[in-house]
């Protein structure tokens, strides 16, 4: 079980804290880089600690299919299998299988009882997700937090959807306690179960507030959620995280019903610094997103002297240009190598290059953290 | 100018030496990683000091082309622009527009006065490298020791065609020579040329000697290379380095005729750790080989209790093995990691996979060149 406690105040509805799990404490506000198949993209635990990391994510939904959560529970838990020490929470996979069902041939359907899906790695094997399925699997997984399986409200969905997927939602989430509940009351470690778990070490299960884009979906759906007393909160849906100012309506349409003693986790935010600060101020205690890593593939590297964030390595302007990339970026990217060099392991599609931009971009987003968390 | 010598025997006809260069020294035998495009695919300059590596290798060739050789001379040299501090070698093209020549639509065509190829970046633009060129690029890079632009003796190639490529490579010889004294007498430093290299820090160049698999035309080009009196010598061609007992008798040919105060390099060994003991007893100190990058990328990693010196780490088998690569490895893989979780990075094509097993094979590499130095 975590344990959640506000340190202080920033400016807004911000605030500062300590979360205690399994592994160790996380100061709060806190970026947490995206692992999705039990390694964050291109780096080593030890990349991961030098730019700040103190969680990860990973993902259910993939590590069920590959290498199976039995398998991880097998070679001892999440933390053994990546040599990663410090926390790590696992999303649900609810978001991942809606997104199979987004796709022009569906791949996915959503029914009362779960999520039947087509794997993605291979388009065919059938598979069927259970809120119960859900938790047994990142239980395996040996997560120190565990999410609710919760039927995300996609993007542009209507008030009819959105209900929907709330009562679904609240439904799921009953089923999820009660199974975290039972494999936790039964015996101590659970059958099967990771050995990356330690006796008095629960994994944290977090509720998750759907609900649109409707205030009064997001508030029913907090008042929901807040009412099972779980270790902390979250909100998720396509409206968290694609655009900062929805963001921060959506987490204020639910801000007077939110617990002080718990961490308020705003699912896949952000895509750009400044994102951060304004979730931040709207309240959120902890984030994800893939964005940063993702935007650093692809050439676009964090820059807080550019009008939007980020330069693209790619552009030939940079081929003779021995500036690091962001001149106040600490990060060890910047420390020992130039754009010029980073254009010329771009353009040569050299696997070098994949490492140090993902490490610049995530330093970029945890030293913003760090930044504001600072402000006094 | 390098400055070599023999500073003890080991069995057979091998030694152990001393290698001078502008930017310091290094111990022979030496294994040189290959970073072709001025980057060991995947691995940092920092990983490559934890793998023991002295010295790498980048290509002239593939940098000529991209970024360009006066684009390296402008930012300081291949040193600076890569962040590596210790010495480093150039290939000068030779043996890679000879591997153009061979594609399907031979992209390269080689007469008296040079070789005139097509990019294989884009297969148009087309390009014509002399010796002279081949020369001056490879001071622009500005590398410690840098190569004579040679006729490459393909495989199996007759006596005629070996016969004219060593004639080639001898006139070619002698042009780059020439050129080579002539850009370092003229003014120092040279017009144009890399900032990397320092006053009193000439790059030393190596003749080549050709002869394919006829010991009289080694025998012959081993004079050659021998008289012009140049800081080092190496075997190249195709008969070199794709199997050992053809290397060994490849320098076994001409061992008598070599200078006992100068390096060999033999170019292109070795494929398994096993190759490196062999040309070492026949007398080489210097080698270098894509092959430990390029098998690790294709999960073949080596271990010594393999029957075959490696194992294939896509193998089912090894999904719940949690030994490390090779029990006996002191790199930072074995380190940290075990065979299944580098079996689902692998299977992933997770790109932490690619840097973890290189950095693995290029340290059993250079280990075994260590163990080996260290016989009495």
């Amino acid at each position: 079980m975590i344990e959640f406690s506000d340190t202080g105040a920033l400016k807004g509805f911000g605030r500062t804290g300590q979360i205690t799990t399994p592994h160790g404490q996380i100061s709060t506000p806190v970026f947490m880089p995206v692992g999705t198949a039990a390694t964050v993209k291109s780096l080593s635990p030890l990349d991961l600690e030098s730019v700040g990391a103190q969680i990860i994510l990973v993902n259910n939904y993939h590590l069920y299919l590959r290498p199976g959560s039995e398998s991880i529970a097998a070679l001892g838990g999440i933390h053994k299998f990546m040599n990663w020490t410090l926390p790590v929470l696992t999303d649900s996979g609810g978001f991942q299988v809606q997104s199979l069902g987004k796709a022009d041939i569906a791949l996915a359907k959503i029914t009362q009882d779960g999520v039947e899906f087509r794997s993605h790695l291979d388009g065919g094997t059938l598979h069927f997700l259970t809120p119960e399925l859900a938790i047994r699997s990142q239980l395996q997984i040996g997560a120190d937090i565990i999410m609710a399986f919760d039927d995300s409200v996609p993007a542009g969905a209507d008030y009819k959807r959105a209900e929907t997927a709330v009562r679904r939602t609240h439904d799921w989430l009953v089923r999820c306690i009660k199974e975290w509940r039972r494999l936790y009351t039964t015996s101590f470690p659970p059958p099967k179960l990771g050995g990356g778990i330690k006796e008095g070490g629960t994994p944290a299960l977090f509720g998750i507030i759907q609900g649109g884009e409707f205030p009064d979906l997001l508030k029913q759906s907090a008042e929901f959620v807040i009412s099972q007393n779980l270790p902390g909160v979250a909100i998720g849906g396509a409206v968290i995280g694609s655009d900062p100012r929805q963001t921060a309506d959506a987490i204020a349409a639910v801000r007077e019903l939110l617990p002080k003693d718990k961490p308020l986790y705003a699912m896949g935010v952000g895509v750009r610094p400044s994102d951060l600060k304004s979730v931040i101020v709207a309240g959120a205690d902890m984030f994800d997103c893939v964005a940063p890593t993702r935007l650093a593939r692809a050439g676009l590297l964090y820059n807080m002297q550019s009008p939007n964030e980020r330069i693209d390595i790619s552009q030939n302007k940079f081929r003779l240009d021995t500036n690091p990339i962001d001149k106040d970026c600490d990060c060890s990217a910047c420390g020992q190598f130039t754009r010029a060099y980073l254009h010329h392991l771009f353009k040569s599609r050299e696997l070098l290059y994949y490492r140090l931009a993902s490490i610049h971009n995530l330093r970029m987003m945890i030293r913003t953290v760090e930044y504001i968390s600072s402000i006094k």
